[in-house]
């Protein structure tokens, strides 16, 4: 399930069409809604003599500084992935799991998914409108609306807080879905073949142990949007 | 929740432990265990002037060549990121998202999560019984005990596979769990906070179009284990 392609939604080679270019899309709405519903990226920067790659929640503006979009992640002032990412080539890459491809063969198994992968220059936010913008969609990328129902954050958190941003300019997305294909020998022999479908569910909110409020309407209504 | 971190599974400092020391686990069972979980996972490969990151299916031998265990990653003899990969240090990250952590302030907010993070030098598996049984631990990664009920390889599929294999001496994991933790301020003023729990759900196995058979015992096990 791994290539690297990309699509017109790259202007340069670095994400050039690989494999299976039939599984490339040309559309940047998909790659926007793979991003919308990703809830974790993975984020590769070289470390020096060799890539470390982490998972990290992610926000997408695509009002912000970058024509094409901009893409944030954020982390602690003090993550070495995160200093070290500072005006590097970074790659974040959004993976859907959609189901299991179960085929008759070994080597046609595989797996139906969404998959956006962004190479961009990563820039620290320094401007403290950009920075907090990008923070409030970070927390309602994971729970929309919530930011507006939050206290403000204060200096420190925002001190303690680093943002990169990545525009969305050179990107590329594949998508894989439906049935194995197998070959016609294996499918006349008469073996089953199918796809077990996967999602990432929710279930109902569970309040902290030292909260007694209500569960509030906009985490209801993103359980519920996740299938709780 | 983004880290570099590592743990005494690492004895080397390229894992060093990062942010959040006390999210790093110090087990390599719970190592074992997310990779075993995990259905894919994202490798990270220098391809010259930055990294790329891939959502790669995944095998785990922990009676392999390496005397920590090996971890597998096959693709297409003709895919760029796999042939960038030889013998060059990879990460591979494995993450399973277990919950959104909707803290009082949007500083708190997280994820819980339980990532391994693997780094180590990417050897081409040449030997053929070492790639056979590369390959039909990936099947069985999976979908449990499938690869005895195949038809074995032909020399063609198994010519057109490559198999990565990384060592499993580097690796860190952390995991985040539990709670948000809210400043005592914002606990005092009442509002709600909590977690809403995620997991990778199967619904029941959908034949292909091209299917005639029941669906098989191992494909129906593994749904149901997965939730179906």
């Amino acid at each position: 399930m791994s290539t690297i392609d990309a699509t017109p939604l790259s202007p340069t080679p670095r994400t050039t069409l690989g494999r299976s270019r039939e599984r490339g899309l040309t559309d940047r709405a998909a790659l926007h809604a793979i991003l919308r519903e990703a809830l974790v990226a993975h984020l590769g920067v070289d470390v020096g003599d060799h890539p470390v790659v982490l998972p990290v929640a992610i926000a997408v503006d695509l009002d912000g500084p970058d024509a094409d979009g901009t893409l944030y992640v954020h982390g602690s002032v003090a993550a070495r992935w995160l200093t070290r990412s500072e005006r590097r080539t970074v790659c974040v890459t959004a993976t859907l799991l959609d189901g299991l491809v179960v085929a008759r063969s070994g080597f046609h198994h595989s797996m139906n998914y969404r998959s956006a992968v962004v190479v961009g220059e990563a820039r620290i936010v320094e401007d403290p409108q950009e920075k907090a913008h990008a923070l409030d969609l970070t927390v309602d990328h994971v729970v929309p609306g919530r930011s507006a129902t939050l206290r403000p954050p204060t200096r420190k958190e925002v001190a303690a807080t680093a943002v990169l941003a990545i525009p969305l300019r050179e990107a590329s997305v594949k998508v894989r879905a439906g049935d194995p294909v197998d070959d016609d020998t294996d499918v006349e022999a008469g073996a089953w073949a199918g796809v077990v479908p996967l999602s990432t569910v929710a279930s109902s909110p569970v309040s902290a142990a030292d909260s007694h409020d209500e569960v509030p309407a906009d985490v209801v209504s993103r359980a519920a949007q996740l299938g709780a």
